[in-house]
């Protein structure tokens, strides 16, 4: 009997279309996707975000949710172009999904896309959606063990977000020993501690955002200098 | 060309193991499937019905995580036993699972067994592991809108615990719009408030653990009853 090697199939599949979706987004806008357990503050980061960037830059978001359009509503309230797909219970996004979703998206008028994934600390980490980088967001209520207990989204991400910072003082848990967890998964991840109610910590959120857009173009730049015949 | 349905398969072959569980564990231990987000307080309340049941109800523990022993060690801590499944980053727990940890318990002095799932809201809802009632926990800093995001865990959940209720006052959250939503999806659910680092809400959740308890021993003795023949 021959052997069917399905799943390894699936993560091949997804692979080559995120090729095709990076290609599709193209060198000047960056894409973020943002992981993290459910209520951890995604749409809250993105509302945040797409506030302070209003007449700087022009973000865009995809939203993936496996039931409803709420969150696509609180992050349309903002003015910024939003595509909601729902799952119908899928617990991850595939990057034949943000394919689907471009062509509603004003890509070349587009500065930043930010793309929520569902709420899952564990299976969007092997999905490459065709993004620049992955952003982990854990919230402080969560525990200062999650780095360790769920390392794989802390390894893929470049950036992780500490959100809710403001109930630090309330919870039984140590914001140094969640940093050092998240350092020994991944010590060249940037760390960014804020909170979206209080917006402790959002600056630095916004320069990362900036210096990252600017690293991207800046290789585009670098490319096609380097690439350009000598006159 | 023949089609292979192979996700069928996995759902088919688990449910069949899952008889086989329910079947190995018996009638008269109570199983439950817990079932949250990351850090929403699984393992705490696991903790404190093993500190309040102790005397009164033998319970064990099996452990579900991507990762490390952790939670293991807290629970173990408890005098509890315990087995630690590590999935190696599988997003949930299947029945096989179960089975391969079950003769590292001693069945036949339990009352209780609680499976600790893995940290997630959506993956583990779809895997049967033999319990005779799934519970979901959700904590107040994940917000009120999950029931309505992430409806399949609150439909398949015999009972809900609200826990993190200490943190209500300092949260932009509103219990009742999360206890609303939970009926909408389930009107049968047991809604039950707890906060694990007050005790606030506990002895509500002991009394739900007894009585489902008392409710399975019932039905055995009740089907004997029926099934015995007339002297």
């Amino acid at each position: 009997m021959t052997r069917i090697p399905v799943i390894t199939n699936i993560l091949a599949y997804n692979d080559a279309v995120a090729r095709d979706v990076r290609q599709a987004i193209g060198p000047r806008v960056l894409t973020l996707n943002l992981i993290s357990s459910p209520g951890a503050g995604k749409t809250s980061l993105i509302e945040r975000t797409a506030a302070a960037l209003a007449g700087e830059l022009r973000l865009a978001v995809i939203e993936g949710d496996l039931a409803t359009t709420l969150d696509a509503a609180r992050v349309a309230a903002h003015g910024v172009p939003v595509v909601q797909i729902n799952t119908d219970g899928g617990c991850h996004l595939e990057a034949r999904q943000i394919m689907a979703a471009l062509p509603e998206l004003p890509l070349a008028e587009l500065d930043v896309l930010i793309i929520e994934n569902v709420g899952n600390l564990v299976c969007p980490t092997e999905f490459d959606l065709g993004e620049d980088a992955k952003v982990a967001l854990i919230s402080l209520p969560e525990g200062d063990d999650k780095p360790l207990k769920y390392p794989g989204i802390f390894l893929a991400a470049r950036a992780v977000v500490l959100n809710k910072m403001d109930l630090a003082p309330y919870l039984p848990m140590d914001v140094e020993r969640l940093r050092q967890g998240i350092m020994t998964i991944n010590s060249d991840a940037s760390i960014i501690p804020v909170s979206c109610i209080t917006g402790e910590g959002l600056a630095a959120w916004l320069e990362w955002v900036r210096r990252e857009l600017r690293a991207k173009r800046a290789r585009i730049s670098y490319t096609k200098h380097a690439e350009s015949p000598t006159p």
